[in-house]
């Protein structure tokens, strides 16, 4: 298969990775960043669906194959150095975090601390089915 | 000195580096993305200022110092991994991009091509004395 052309000008880094940010085409939050490969952008771009890569399991990871929690993409950005993928995204359930929270944004510096102020939507124990 | 506490949630890589996504604390666009080491972060905080690590450079970048694009901050986010650090800024002139665009996210994917749809708000030569 030939690579798509839009590869050439997305700069990825010597694990063959990009950082991608998915953020709601709706409320314009920031939901989470993870990292793409290049099979995993040309995938997002033909299925709609967000589809990242999993650095830890080091395989293709299909957002909401396991919570149900995907995301349809509307809009693929790149920024000017090319190696930032920005994503605008319809969140299914509008729960993007592992934790259950809509974004994974959910602390926020106060006095010194990291202050949780997003409440969990679902429990994780309920998503996953397990801890 | 004493480091503050709340760089211990902090997960800065290998390179003692953590990405930091700059939001419009107005629109809510996502203006760019840079890196922060402890030392970046700790200044950001105490002084109210978005202040990244330049990795060409090797040394503390004062976003706006030769620009005077500065950033004035007014709020920081942690991700649930600690890895990704997110502020929302008050944007000077609303150009955060070395473009001199608004966003550095001015390419959208659009039938298999990166099609550049934000204009150039002032020319980089005017902001910087060259190219």
């Amino acid at each position: 298969m030939i690579a798509p052309p839009y590869l050439d000008q997305v700069t990825f880094d010597a694990n063959g990775l990009v950082p991608a940010i998915a953020q709601d085409d709706k409320t314009a939050r920031i939901l989470m960043v993870a990292w793409m490969n290049r099979d995993a952008l040309v995938e997002t771009v033909q299925s709609g669906r967000a589809v990242y890569y999993s650095r830890s399991r080091q395989t293709l990871w299909r957002k909401g194959e396991e919570s149900g929690h995907f995301q349809t993409v509307s809009e693929v950005r790149l920024d000017c150095d090319g190696d930032v993928v920005l994503l605008m995204v319809n969140q299914h359930a509008d729960i993007a975090c592992h934790t259950g929270r809509n974004s994974c944004f959910f602390r926020v510096l106060s006095h010194g601390e990291w202050q949780t102020v997003d409440p969990v939507i679902r429990d994780p124990q309920e998503i996953y089915g397990h801890e």
